[in-house]
């Protein structure tokens, strides 16, 4: 007898079964419509991408140990897209000259990072990136962050269930600067401030000290007090400034929820000014949904050309967290709206032309033709989550009148031929 | 200066611009549309699969050179999926238990093959895979064929741009019987008349005698005449008289461009009986669309329930060489209706809240509020193919008329705000 295989799937990626596609295709659905509301258009790539576009800019935490990276027989090293931003500008660098500015993108692609499985952080998840490239203004981060809450709304997320961060690169460079942190010492320094929350008061201020020394003090002030920090670069400061504008267009395009969090890092590399991140506010899910910033020179790894963007990112593994944390992902039901059954094997042919008749009037039809009982068909049919579900015998084929059982809510009507679309269509 | 990074994407695969993209979800629209129409439901999976899946039954071909598999750092031997069956039946085996049957499914999962690129084949592609388990009698075949014709003429393809070609590896079997084939020279047999069509004449009859010597003749004059090979296996044999009646059923369900091919062999090994195949009947592009047939040992690998299963299989690069070849691509329209542009920097608030008006109305809108000049913000919105263009100025804020250009027409009309929705919807 042979070995039977495990019908486990890879560690740390999904099975989609029905109920779980229909999951992403309908987070996928309002990423889509809302992305094209705003004038953006859906583009894509492989996963598979050489590995030299994820060595130059990434955050070092993704180039060392955590992506899929191998060398195909042909000897070139290979790296599974682990962020989609490279390859986006990698596209737009190819076809800078083709492409009309403003360009309005957005994707959803398969991420895959190798590490250890977690809630919230699996190997392979789909991340929902939108981009604007050409604008200098703060139109865009305005833009960007209005479509961001417009999706989480689309979902029925209230207001008051997420809140946005937002901070400048800017601002942390100047911060750095009145208190004497050298260039070297400010990505370590950021380092430190993005795992801020995860450590000890005592451990935190201890690592900023061994860095930075005597100004730590006024280093930690200005990070924990707004107040302090505006007042530590003034009040003319140009990206003190740029943020409060921001803040401002954002209230007026009826933004509230927005915290200047000075401590906000990002983790990746490339951003060059204002950076943001969407949190849950929910106590028992207080995780970062979408997460992006301005990135200006990103392009500039493959050509001379630099093109302006913002960008924002969020991913479906986090997204359904939150939906479920705040109750919003909607019930099971099948695509499929009836399934036809024959009675007996004679009343096949008739079953199958119904059916056929139907499906050309836009009705999602399956066919029961199998001699199974009746009882057993309508178990089947309750349990793929069809909601309607008739008998087809000689008595219907002669009379065009059908019994249907809506199985959701255990009703039971007679509707002649004609009338079943009206019939499905009000009834659900 | 630093050296610049290559735009090209990794070998053999595709990146999808917007126009690109807009073609695949043509494609996947059509697959899903007509998928659901007879009852199927979606699933998918990661393209991350445990090695071993493939190595038990999967085409020889397959399984040696031609496949991504790499070894991760924790000792695990992981390929990128080559076809989708092998995950369909572990997914199946998985929760057969919970699964109702028969189960309807479909997938549009992309493939990957370690290959040189050529005409029809890449590296990577999506492939649609449509299956029914748990149907052992024909109806199961004829449902799949005609899901396959829905999907083609979805695309609106006719009826003579396309043949079905079916056989039977039982009748394969019956046929090797009466000549002597052994069990061991079957497999290499079904490999040589898999090639016939790309050898001359001498060189494969060659082969064949080189294999199984003195029944040649018979052999190959059998395989070369419908009425030789049925008189040889004689009226009465079942498997004939079963793809007799495949052959009528078709017919019942009204498709006729059927052709009984005993030389059609597929590539894969899990094939039980019927196999199918959609060609391209346009001699410019001879090609393969569909490839299909009947599996119903395939859960065996994993435990010992048998489901019978009857799928098929069509990728998105021979699907969209069909197309081209028969003109039935459409032609790139963006998703975005209509660009509406501020006239000067004091227009921008209203820019921005007449498109936001209009995207509470359905409408896809994206602004433009950059400096340009209108000449060039019109040459911009041309070069992504929206539709229409406003210039929202003073006047038009005031008097809420706007003249609505029509660009792809070269026509200009007068509209007010509340006339808009209708307006675009009308000449779209």
């Amino acid at each position: 007898m042979m070995k039977k295989i495990d019908t486990s799937s890879y560690k740390g990626v999904r099975d989609f079964y029905p109920a779980d596609m229909q999951v992403e295709k309908h987070l996928f659905e309002g990423m889509r419509t809302v992305s094209e509301r705003y004038g953006y258009v859906e583009y894509g790539a492989s996963p598979l991408e050489p590995a030299e576009l994820y060595k130059a800019k990434s955050g070092e935490e993704i180039v060392n140990e955590q992506t899929y990276t191998f060398t195909d027989r042909g000897g070139r090293e290979v790296t599974l897209r682990p962020e989609m931003t490279p390859t986006l500008a990698r596209m737009v660098a190819a076809k800078k000259r083709d492409l009309p500015l403003p360009l309005r993108w957005y994707s959803i692609p398969n991420l895959f990072r190798y590490e250890n499985p977690q809630r919230g952080r699996l190997r392979e998840h789909f991340q929902f990136n939108i981009d604007i490239f050409g604008i200098t203004t703060l139109d865009a981060e305005v833009e960007i962050i209005s479509i961001a809450t417009e999706v989480l709304k689309h979902y029925g997320a209230q207001t008051n269930d997420f809140s946005i961060l937002i901070n400048s690169r800017k601002i942390f460079q100047d911060l750095c600067n009145i208190c004497d942190v050298t260039d070297d010492q400010k990505y370590t320094l950021s380092k430190i401030i993005d795992k801020k929350d995860k450590v000890e008061k005592e451990i935190f201020r201890e690592a900023v000290e061994k860095l930075i020394g005597e100004k730590t003090d006024v280093f930690i002030e200005a990070l924990n007090s707004n107040q302090k920090l505006i007042s530590l670069l003034g009040e003319e400061n140009i990206n003190i400034k740029n943020l409060i504008t921001l803040i401002e267009k954002l209230e007026q395009a009826g933004i509230t929820n927005v915290v200047f969090t000075p401590t906000l890092m990002r983790g990746l590399d490339y951003y060059t000014d204002i950076v943001f991140e969407i949190f849950d506010t929910d106590p028992a899910n207080r995780r970062s949904l979408f997460g992006g910033g301005r990135y200006d020179n990103l392009t500039e790894l493959f050509s001379d050309d630099k093109v302006p963007a913002v960008g924002i990112a969020m991913g479906d593994v986090t997204l359904i967290d939150f939906l479920t944390t705040h109750n919003l992902l909607p019930v099971y039901r099948s695509e499929t709206m009836v399934v036809l059954s024959s009675v007996k094997e004679t009343d096949t042919d008739h079953t199958l032309s119904l059916a056929q008749k139907l499906r050309t009037m836009g009705i999602n039809v399956a066919t029961d033709i199998t001699d199974r009982s009746m009882g057993d068909k309508i178990k089947t049919t309750l349990k793929l989550a069809v909601p309607f579900f008739i008998a087809v015998g000689s008595n219907e084929s002669e009379s065009k009148q059908y019994k249907v059982k809506n199985l959701l809510k255990e009703k039971e009507a007679q509707v002649n031929e004609e009338g079943l679309k009206d019939f499905f269509v009000s009834n659900t």
